[in-house]
């Protein structure tokens, strides 16, 4: 049954889709089996992240720009990266709330990644979804991630674009500095424009892009104000997000980013799938066990006893 | 001269301390070998993670806590885990400011880990720093981080008792799971409880904490008001974080703890280790050489190549 799961997602059924991304995010073989299937169909996405503080109202900006590019007959497909809580089902509540608004629209695809319990991590769960959507036909995949924290900057580094919301009134310069996901924006929101102090985080913006750039850029981060609770300026938004696509592609780097996400995938299931062998063949030798008990009664420290192991392993390919 | 590291941090000097966690989140070998050389004198101290989402006023809070414990006599270490720029250098401006009112009490040591690239990532930087400041006597040792990101629930996992941070007004309940925080507190500080909204909060965190409960809790988390620009409130926090860690202690749950973080920083190192020593092995492969080729053309998914490799490799212990 399972093996139908890659064909039936190619003919559009969001239910396979859903289950496959389930299955990759358990670290299930079928996943991978129907991930590979898939990997020939995709390659054609563009992958826009969409980064920012909790409480900026991402989510509702995701929201707007998904109508708007539903306007422009784009078929989207939404990864939400929420940190969920294990006990709360988060990540599906999450889904429900937003799904009502695009439920009966066919050509819009939204899931939600636990944060939490994947094997390989975040940053390449999110990616293997991105490879389903992307296989799935969907054309503009918008990442959202809470923008804190090396996972999630990680996860930006998926996206063709990121736009970095922010809103009035939260924290100082020093604030948005600290947030270290400036540097990572080709665009940028201020929502909830209509609040105070737009002026001022807009002022603070423009300055501190303004220390960012080296000089030579070909794209200037522009800053956008929306009010996604009211669809104001996200038309603007997407617009820019649009220009932006046809910047990278101009320019000659979709390509490129595509294929440094693919090989670093490449590099990270190296990684994983040796240590898995390594683990192995220390679990039948001698030698580890005995580290493992000096380890317990902190009679080696766990630097040197890593060592000896590392010392003692003959790789070949 | 980095040979005298260890020995001077051991005999207290700052500098020492704070050249030899620069080093290892450098990932310089002498970092390590000094960490080797301190690590039979660490495993002493009690260690607290303070998390909370950006503008709760953790910084605050700590320094207050910090103060309350020099009231009890005990040497404090801070590790301030802040999502930082590389252009600000926002954690060498986050340390300046912090210093300033213990700068001169020797019973206190600040340090900001960076939060971007390190080697080994921050769970591991801020572990080993935690063992620096640890060796060198700090009886208390305060991980402050912003509670969202697996990276950051993984830092909250080094220490001993977890305080959650929250503040009136910032979200409703479904920010706080997502915040995905909850689960990992074993304290409540509700700060700048003297805004309005402190009553809706404690009564949200409550409810939750008790959908939390599974009925066996020897510890219920305690939830404090706290206002840290005033000191409200941190004499009690404080309190009972010292009752958690003897609870811990009576339950005989502290040594364990020590133990599965030195066994998981083994396991760590070990993968990062073997890791190496693979695409080493790989790199002299003609094999590896026609995967990238075929990784490039697309020729070949990123899942199929991996495990193209791992099949061929030979693992030896």
């Amino acid at each position: 049954m399972n093996m139908n799961l890659p064909e039936e997602a190619l003919r559009g059924s969001q239910l396979a889709g859903a289950r496959l991304i389930r299955l990759l995010e358990e670290g299930d073989a079928a996943g991978i089996e129907g991930l590979k299937a898939l990997y020939p169909h995709s390659g054609k996405a563009y992958v826009v992240g969409v980064t920012g503080s909790p409480g900026v109202g991402k989510s509702t900006l995701v929201d707007c720009i998904v109508g708007e590019l539903r306007r422009h007959e784009k078929r989207v497909g939404v990864i939400a990266v929420d940190p969920s809580s294990p006990f709360s089902g988060g990540a599906v509540l999450g889904d429900r709330i937003r799904m009502q608004r695009h439920a009966t629209d066919e050509g819009v695809f939204i899931r939600s990644m636990a944060t939490r319990g994947q094997l390989g991590g975040l940053s390449r769960s999110t990616c293997e979804a991105s490879v389903v959507l992307d296989a799935m036909g969907y054309e503009v995949i918008l990442v959202e991630t809470v923008g804190v924290g090396q996972d999630e900057l990680e996860v930006a580094d998926l996206a063709h674009t990121t736009v970095v919301v922010s809103v009035p009134g939260m924290g100082d310069g020093i604030q948005a500095m600290k947030a270290g996901i400036l540097e990572i924006g080709d665009v940028f929101a201020i929502n909830k424009a209509d609040l105070p102090g737009a002026d001022e985080v807009e002022r603070q913006l423009a300055m501190m892009l303004q220390m960012r750039e080296s000089g030579n850029l070909a794209w200037h981060p522009p800053i956008h104000r929306t009010v996604a609770t009211r669809g104001d300026g996200v038309a603007e938004l997407v617009q820019t997000l649009l220009d932006h696509r046809g910047h990278l592609a101009e320019s000659g780097s979709l390509a490129p980013r595509q294929m440094r996400r693919d090989f670093s995938l490449f590099l990270e299931l190296l990684r994983s799938g040796a240590s898995e062998k390594i683990l192995e063949a220390a679990n039948t030798s001698p030698e580890y066990r005995t580290l493992i008990e000096d380890l317990k009664a902190r009679r080696i420290d766990p630097y040197s006893a890593a060592e000896a192991l590392i010392e003692k392993l003959q790789c070949e390919i």
